[in-house]
């Protein structure tokens, strides 16, 4: 009970850092999107973005910085209730993928640059992978379907686990953090934990996962909508809806938003599994939202709605439903393009000049100058 | 007439060229695709993606390829009946802007590491650009609301210089191209093409350009449908409608489009003007939509109902409207990342063995395997 205090502590003195955007910096971002040799607003939400990154940076934000996905893995009690496709073992295998460089999260952030940090946060078995970064809570969670997934100090140790994998990035210099996971079953623990935040029908929020034909999504559907029965957690409580509903994985990620919010470092969001952390930290602490960058829209069939929830529009429509944190590395380059906007696009004072050098140069008529006109 | 004869017969020889796509290459790259360590499909149009580059170069796409935007750019008589919000003048000096680096289209391509190739296909002042390549057909088309914008001749100019850049960029070894353009005025006669083309009503495919106030658009879509009106331009007959409503550098788009599906290039097409480009060349030759890549949705309002028209479902979703190319650059990403995806990710079989290695190594118990069961 000590230690569950001391730890809720801990997690509300980093929530207690959390800020709102820095107001000038965004202004100033701002000006200057509107004195780029563009039309005013032409580049569109590319500009918001850009503008949000300056608010949390406190300045432009740079170019070519170092960016990382971490990838929670952890595994589910409530498979034991068959809500999956795939059997619990394969989130095992996956971290093996994930540290032999070929699984999809590898070849997309070797596309991108982008680091990949796979943490063990509960895998079943105890592989002890090298490459892995060790933190196991505990062996999997338990089967919510019957008992609760976790008690509230594993969660809140879990939570603790993301938080610290922030601090250590902002100490590597990562400028901006994806969010990635691996977890069998993990669809159907973000279903109950975003309903039981969100008060949707768990109708809406269920969906297919890895590939779930009608009648096992029926069942799917009972398993969390029995859960939520059986559990009734407090929407009001979310580290109590993570313990109750929830996975190490989500209580990871969640933790990992919250650390990486608190460190002004902007946190893009994959799909359904990733959104529902950030759904939980936004429930913690609602200032967390404005450090969140939407990234690819989930054909997981309740994202969308999760995703307009947060009121968050994903940039990249591709229909994937892999997570992993695949759609988040993808939009990682639409961030890199919009700091680098920013910072090297010409201002229509610039073209002026470098024109009248043209000019000079090549006698350029007049006919060539009167772009602010 | 025997030089246009002679053009119009080197333009139906590149089309003659335009083959399907190659079905045993898509067939090899979707089988692959369902070994892949991911549940089948979930990927979504990321696979579609690597099937198509698959079939049209013959064989699985190669990974760290060059690519370029070709960004096209010319005057527009129409200008005249003030049409836009910017003068005719900005495009020579937006020109500058390309050749100085500081534009959109730089910056978005040097974080892409897309090369960029600035075409002067008919702006109307000469500036003789340093780095800007050189194919003036005419110094700007004309007023088409008045007369013809330009000669079936000149049409046919324009086209085979977009031919003629394809052919460049094949012989440097591009493997990706992207088309772009500049040129104020020019949503003004994409409009008029794709109403000629489409037989879609000027209102719902004139919109507001780099700005337009309502009065303005009011007046925007009544010159589109004067000048269609006066020319009834044959909508069988692609070429009639660019020398007639069209612009130069949409017509050398056009080429450059048919260019590279004739060399079996992939070609990237960005907003409004390149689309109405891709319809033209897709109404030259329907073999060329197979060479189509989308890239983002442009918030000009006429391009959700073009890349409809041309069944292509666009992957950005930023509220761009800047042209320039800037959304195929951007697009140029998920290229790489499908390519990749296809050469590197593990296989199930794969990462079976590189399971047992692990197994080996680090004494893993029988849970860990398993990911085909």
């Amino acid at each position: 009970m000590s230690e569950e205090k001391t730890k809720e502590q801990e997690l509300q003195a980093i929530i207690e850092k959390i800020g709102p955007l820095d107001e000038k910096a965004m202004e100033k971002a701002r000006a200057r999107m509107d004195i780029l040799t563009k039309p005013q607003g032409s580049l569109g939400r590319m500009e918001d973005l850009a503008v949000q990154l300056a608010g949390i940076h406190g300045d432009f934000f740079p170019v070519d910085f170092r960016k990382r996905v971490v990838v929670m893995a952890a595994d589910h009690g409530v498979t034991e209730e068959g809500i999956s496709a795939y059997p619990s073992e394969v989130t095992a295998q996956m971290a093996a993928n994930f540290t032999g460089g070929g699984a999809a999260i590898n070849v997309f952030s070797r596309q991108g640059g982008v680091e990949v940090e796979v943490v063990d946060v509960g895998i079943r078995v105890d592989n002890n992978l090298p490459g892995v970064k060790r933190v196991r809570v505990k062996a999997g969670s338990d089967n919510f379907r019957r008992r609760p997934a976790m008690s509230r100090l594993e969660a809140l140790e879990a939570l603790l686990a993301g938080i610290e994998c922030a601090r250590e990035a902002a100490e590597d210099g990562i400028k901006v953090l994806a969010t990635g996971e691996m977890g069998i079953g993990n669809t159907t623990a973000s279903s109950a934990v975003m309903a039981a935040l969100s008060g949707y029908e768990t109708s809406l929020v269920v969906g297919r996962g890895a590939g779930l034909d009608d009648e096992k999504l029926l069942h799917k559907q009972k398993v969390v909508a029995e859960a939520l029965d059986m559990h009734k957690p407090d929407p009001k409580d979310p580290i109590g809806v993570l313990s109750l509903v929830g996975g190490l994985e989500i209580a990871a990620l969640t933790g990992l938003i919250l650390g990486a919010a608190s460190r002004r470092i902007p946190v893009v969001i994959d799909g359904f599994i990733s959104g529902t952390a950030a759904l939980t930290a936004v429930e913690m602490c609602s200032n967390a939202r404005y450090y969140l960058v939407p990234s690819h829209l989930s054909a997981e069939s309740g994202h969308a709605l999760l995703m307009d929830y947060l009121n968050l529009q994903p940039y990249i429509h591709m229909g994937m439903r892999l997570g992993e944190g695949t759609g988040a590395v993808l939009a990682m380059h639409l961030l890199e393009v919009a700091a680098r906007v920013t910072l090297e696009m010409a201002t229509f004072e610039d073209a002026r000049v470098s024109n009248k050098e043209v000019e000079k140069e090549e006698e350029v008529g007049s006919e060539s100058r009167g772009a602010e006109q």
